[in-house]
C-alpha cells in the first residue's frame, strides 16, 4: 500500500518534535524517476497556507521530484516569514537530497511542500529542517507506511490506498478527517504512480478524480487552507496507459482514501451517504446533496439515531435546485419516510442504529444523480474542536 | 410589554394538548381597529408550511383581523390535507370570533396562522379547534404575555418587547432559538401598532426592519419551513406617523426581539456579534459575518473559549467578499489577534470567559459595515437537537 507501492518511488516518515506528542511528524516522498511528472489540486479558500503558495507554483514548473510534508503546525496565516520558511524547507530538502543522491540533481522548485496543524503559528525551523535531513537518511522503498503515519494530526489511523493497471499501479496516502474543498481540518494527499503519463493527462485524470471523490466528501462544511493532492509520475513502469485507464486508476485510488476520511471524521459516529436522484442536472443534486450534509439540525438528528425527514426537505429547500417540494421523496435507510413532500412509510422503521447511512432524496426533476458523503454532528466532534489549540 | 401594548388589540394564550408537556399551546391575537392594516415577511425556504403558504395569501389580501398561532406542531411538510387543516383553523377561528364579537364580522381571510413544533406531522385538530375557542373566551387586553408564552417552544422564556412613539406605540412577541431567514427552529413575530399606517407604510417599515435584525441573526444556518413577522395596525391612536417614525419604532421593536432570541438560543453559551468592517459594499460585508457566523470550527473554538482568530480567517477566504488576504484584521473581544493576515497581538490577552462575545473583521476593502449576531457550537446544542423528536 501506500506511495511506495508503484516503482521508482522511496518515502520516508520521522519524528522532527513538531508534535507535542513526539510521534513521526515529517514526511518525505521522493521520485527517482525517470520521470518527474506531476498535477496538482489545491484549496480553493482565498486564504491559502504558505506551502500552498508554494506547491502551486512548483506544480506549474511540471517538474516534482520530492514532495516535504509536516504535521504539527499549518503555517497558514504567517505572512511574508512563513512563505519564507516554506521556501527554506524546499531549498534545504533540494540541497540536502542532491548531497545524498548525486542522481537526483534538483533545484527547490522542483520540491512540493505540505503543512497541516494550527492555523496562525509559525513553524519550528531548527526542529524542521534537522527532520528534513533525518527523513532522507531514512528514505526507502518500504517507507510508504511510515510516510501515512507522519502526517497524520486527528487522524486515528494512517489512510493509504494502490490501484492496479496493467503493468502499472497507483499508490497513494492521506491525511485528513475530513475533505477537500471544503475541509475539516486540513486534507493532504500525495498520490504516485509509475505509469507513463505526460502533465496534460496527469493534470486530466486528476481533476476527474478529485471532482467526484475527494470534492464529494463534506464532513462538515469547513473548508481548509492547507487542502492538497498531489500525483506524482515516475513513468518507471514504462508502460503508457490510456487516459481513461489512467484516470479510472486514479479515481479509484482517490475514492478509497476519500472513504477512509469519512470513515475517520473528527468525532463522528455515523458515516452518511447523501445520494441525489432524478435531479434536472449533475450541479443540482451536489448543490442538494452538499446542502442537506452541512445541516446542522440533519446532522445533529442523525447522531441522536432520528431519521427527522422534514429537517432533510427544509434543507432541500434552501437550494437553488429544481424541484417541485410536492414531488419530492425521501428515503432514510432504504424506508421511504416521505412521499410527494409529505410522510409516508412508518418513520419507526428506520433502523439508524448502525454506523452506516443511506439518505436517498429523488427530486423527480430530471436523470441526473450524485452522491455526497458527510458525518453526523456529535458530542465527540465538539469536544475535539472545541480543545483543538488549547 | 407585548402585544396588547397598544390601543385597539386583544390577546390570549391557552393550553390545547398540542404539547406533551400540558403548557400553553394555543395563541390568539386580534385587532379591534379601527384599522386591520398588515404587512408581513416569511421565510424564503422553498418548502413552506401550510401556514406560511396560507398566511402569504391572507397577508396579500391586505387585511388581518386575527392571528392565530400554534405550538406543538409545525404543520409542514403535510401535503394537501395540511393545508385544509390551516383553512380549517381560520375558519373556525373567523367563525367563533364572529359569534362572539358582532363588530368583528371577519371572514377566513382575514385570519392569519403560525404554526411551530415538529416538521411532517398533522395537527390534532380535535383538539387545536376547541383550543381556538377557549382562546376566543380569554382574549383580554392583558392577554399579551399569556400569547407570548403560548407559542414557546424550546425557548426557556417568552420574548415581547414594546417601543413608543409620539402617542402611539409598537408591541411585539416572538418565540424561537434563531431567526427568520435563515432560521434555527422556527421563529415566529407578531408586532401591533395602533399607528394609522397603510399597507404600504407598513410593508416599507417591515421590511426595512427584519432586513437589517432578524435577516442578520444566524444562530445555526438552519432555515425554517415556518419562519413568520406579521405587523397588525390598529389605527387606535387616531396618530399617522411618518414612515421614517414608524419604521425606527418597528426596527427598534425587531432589533430588542432578535436579541433576545440571540440570548436564548438552544444550547448556546456565547452571544457573538460579528462585526466586519470596511467592505466594499454592505452585500460583502453581510457575507463575511454569516459565513463566519456558520461555520462549525469557528463555533466550536468560541465553546472551547479558544480565540482561533486562524479559522476566522480559513473562513473569510471561503467567501467571494472583495479583499486581500494579507490586509486583514481580526479582532476578538477588542484583541487585535490577526493583522495583515497573520498573528499580532497575544491571543492569551483574549478573555472569553463571559457569555458576550464580539468578533471585528476589518477586511480594508471598503467603507461599508454589517453585523451578524451568532451563537458558538456547545455540547448542549447538539444534544438538545439530536432529542428534539424523540
Amino acid at each position: 500500500m501506500s506511495v511506495t507501492i508503484p516503482r521508482g518511488f522511496r518515502a520516508a516518515g520521522v519524528a522532527a518534535g513538531l508534535k507535542s506528542s513526539g510521534g513521526a511528524d515529517v514526511a518525505l516522498v521522493v521520485n527517482d524517476g525517470p520521470d518527474a511528472g506531476v498535477a496538482g489540486v489545491f484549496t480553493t479558500n482565498r486564504v491559502k497556507a504558505a506551502p500552498v503558495l508554494w506547491s502551486q507554483q512548483v506544480v506549474q514548473g511540471g517538474v516534482v521530484r520530492a514532495v516535504v510534508l509536516n504535521s504539527g503546525g499549518a503555517n497558514a496565516c504567517t505572512g511574508p516569514g512563513g512563505f519564507q520558511d516554506t521556501h527554506a524547507t524546499a531549498e534545504h530538502t533540494a540541497a540536502a537530497l542532491t548531497s545524498v543522491s548525486p542522481r537526483l540533481i534538483l533545484g527547490a522548485g522542483e520540491v512540493a511542500v505540505c503543512s497541516t496543524g494550527l492555523i496562525g503559528e509559525r513553524l519550528p525551523m531548527p526542529k524542521l529542517l534537522p527532520g528534513v535531513r533525518s527523513a532522507i537518511k531514512s528514505l526507502s522503498r518500504d517507507g510508504g507506511a511510515a510516510a501515512a503515519e507522519a502526517i497524520m494530526t486527528t487522524d486515528t489511523r494512517p489512510k493509504t490506498t494502490v490501484a492496479r493497471g496493467s503493468g502499472w499501479t497507483v499508490g497513494g496516502m492521506a491525511k485528513g478527517s475530513g475533505m477537500l474543498a471544503p475541509g475539516m481540518a486540513t486534507m493532504l494527499c500525495v498520490l504516485t504512480t509509475d505509469a507513463v503519463a505526460g502533465p496534460a493527462v496527469l493534470d486530466e485524470a486528476l481533476r476527474a478524480a478529485t471532482r467526484v471523490t475527494f470534492d464529494r466528501v463534506d464532513s462538515d462544511g469547513c473548508m481548509s487552507t492547507n487542502d492538497t493532492v498531489l500525483l506524482l509520475a515516475s513513468g518507471a513502469s514504462g508502460i503508457e496507459p490510456t487516459a481513461a485507464e489512467l484516470t479510472a486508476a486514479v479515481t479509484a485510488a482517490c475514492h478509497d482514501l476519500a472513504q477512509q476520511l469519512v470513515s475517520d471524521a473528527e468525532g463522528a459516529t455515523k458515516e452518511v451517504a447523501i445520494e441525489v436522484m432524478n435531479a434536472a442536472d449533475e450541479d443540482d443534486a451536489v448543490e442538494v446533496g452538499r446542502t442537506v450534509a452541512r445541516n446542522n439540525l440533519v446532522k445533529t438528528a442523525l447522531f441522536g439515531n432520528d431519521p427527522n425527514w422534514g429537517r432533510i426537505l427544509a434543507a432541500v429547500g434552501t437550494t437553488a435546485a429544481a424541484f417541485d417540494p410536492d414531488e419530492v421523496d425521501v428515503a432514510v435507510n432504504g424506508v421511504w419516510v416521505c412521499r410527494r413532500g409529505a410522510g409516508a412509510e412508518d418513520r419507526s422503521k428506520v433502523d439508524l442504529t448502525g454506523r452506516g447511512v443511506t439518505i436517498r432524496i429523488d427530486l423527480h426533476a430530471g436523470t441526473s444523480a450524485a452522491t455526497i458523503w458527510t458525518n453526523d454532528l456529535s458530542h465527540a466532534y465538539v469536544h475535539e474542536n472545541s480543545a483543538y489549540s488549547t
